[in-house]
């Protein structure tokens, strides 16, 4: 089937050590899941990261934004939809769609890669110079309600946190996990607020890589009550992720 | 068959972002996934978690000695081993086999708990009073080579480093996950360390729980080169963790 040639379907269940204290899958988790299933799609349609770096490139993820109606919970199997929707120039974009067993939508994500010549770190043209199986996968027919990401504003110049990185933070790249990022954004604000509170949408854009050893400061705004504008700077001011967090009161709580 | 009903195998693959910077499986996967075992091999045997809160109690791990001669990386299959091997007044010894797909052994553990009245917190006999299920699980014929835990001694007051407790930390039953103390532990030692050795052995002794908000401290003595003994305490001196890492080089590094 043409459609089921170019969405992938992968299936995880929430396990116990993966769950936050209040039994929602962790962000940890989930983000990782997403990133993952785009890897296994990509690998499986021939244009993954073995593909990538036969020809000297590197995938990168530039922006990542996930809205969620409703976490999985302990126990709870979710199936990730992934699929390419658009190639324009340097960037692609990647959607997914997280389900439940029951057909119900538990959230979508949207995302934006490119891919780097690993050498000279510059993006290829991907309309232009793009592996044909990568072109051939695009689906534009499929897309999800998710809305683009907004305009990160942070004016203040206290950070609210500052952070050192150390080996547990580094992944296989020599570079802080990208979604580390998104716990330690969480984390600036206290426990009780995840009592009463889930988050509904996170916004991650990627401006630069950390590596081990290097501070990272949290700069944080209140954009309106239960959202939040946070810039990872490293010492010195260079920008690393650029993020938005948004809360709701939870259904039940 | 008797043994197999005594023991409980489960099989995990390593995936990429479970992995730390030189393609090992993190820590922090390989000991929730010992964790996670266990707690599905109780389940199955009909004295797990359900079983044990239904009666008003909780285990409670005490003790984990984990000794790997080589840690299985990405992509690699890793078969987990697991069955209670004795009972002995308040406590009980789950043992851990860690094998690889070609009948090598990766590596070794050990671990002590105990089940405690969830109102009291105090132990239960578990040689007197305990399940009918879980005693007749006992397979006190299968051994592991692992030395018991040694005395850890860390003398000095200054601490190598102090971390706050977040969000993140913290799991379902409210308090800091058991294995995130091992990576707080690793991060006491510099990146570089790791590309050129492999830890071998870690201990855990674990002695209090840690809660959302608290400051921990640690502690850290070398005992000989390669070998690091390390205390955790709150703000106020409680101790958490007792912990000992032993690295050796890499055979490749």
């Amino acid at each position: 089937m043409e459609k089921n040639r170019k969405t992938g379907t992968y299936r995880y269940t929430v396990l116990p050590f993966q769950e936050d204290f209040a039994g929602r899958v962790s962000w940890f988790f989930l983000g990782n899941h997403l990133l993952r299933c785009a890897s296994l799609h990509a690998g499986e349609l021939g244009f993954g990261y073995e593909r990538a770096k036969a020809t000297g490139h590197a995938w990168v993820l530039s922006r990542l934004v996930v809205e969620m109606k409703e976490m999985p919970r302990t126990g709870d199997v979710y199936y990730v939809d992934t699929w390419v929707s658009r190639v324009y120039r340097q960037f692609t974009d990647r959607l997914y769609e997280i389900r439940g067993e029951d057909g119900r939508t538990f959230g979508y994500a949207t995302s934006i890669w490119s891919l780097i010549d690993y050498r000279t770190r510059r993006p290829l043209d991907l309309q232009r110079d793009g592996d044909p199986l990568f072109l051939a996968s695009v689906d534009g027919t499929r897309t999800v309600p998710v809305a683009p990401p907004g305009r990160v504003r942070v004016r203040t110049e206290e950070p609210r946190r500052t952070v050192h990185t150390y080996y547990s933070d580094i992944d296989i790249n020599n570079h802080v996990n990208s979604i580390r990022y998104i716990e330690h954004i969480l984390d600036l604000l206290p426990k009780e607020t995840y009592a009463t509170h889930d988050v509904r949408r996170i916004e991650m854009a990627f401006c630069n890589e950390t590596y081990c050893g290097e501070d990272l400061s949290f700069y944080v705004a209140q954009r309106a009550p239960g959202a939040y504008d946070v810039e990872v700077r490293k010492t010195g001011g260079t920008p690393v992720v650029r993020a938005s967090v948004v809360l709701a009161p939870s259904e039940a709580g």
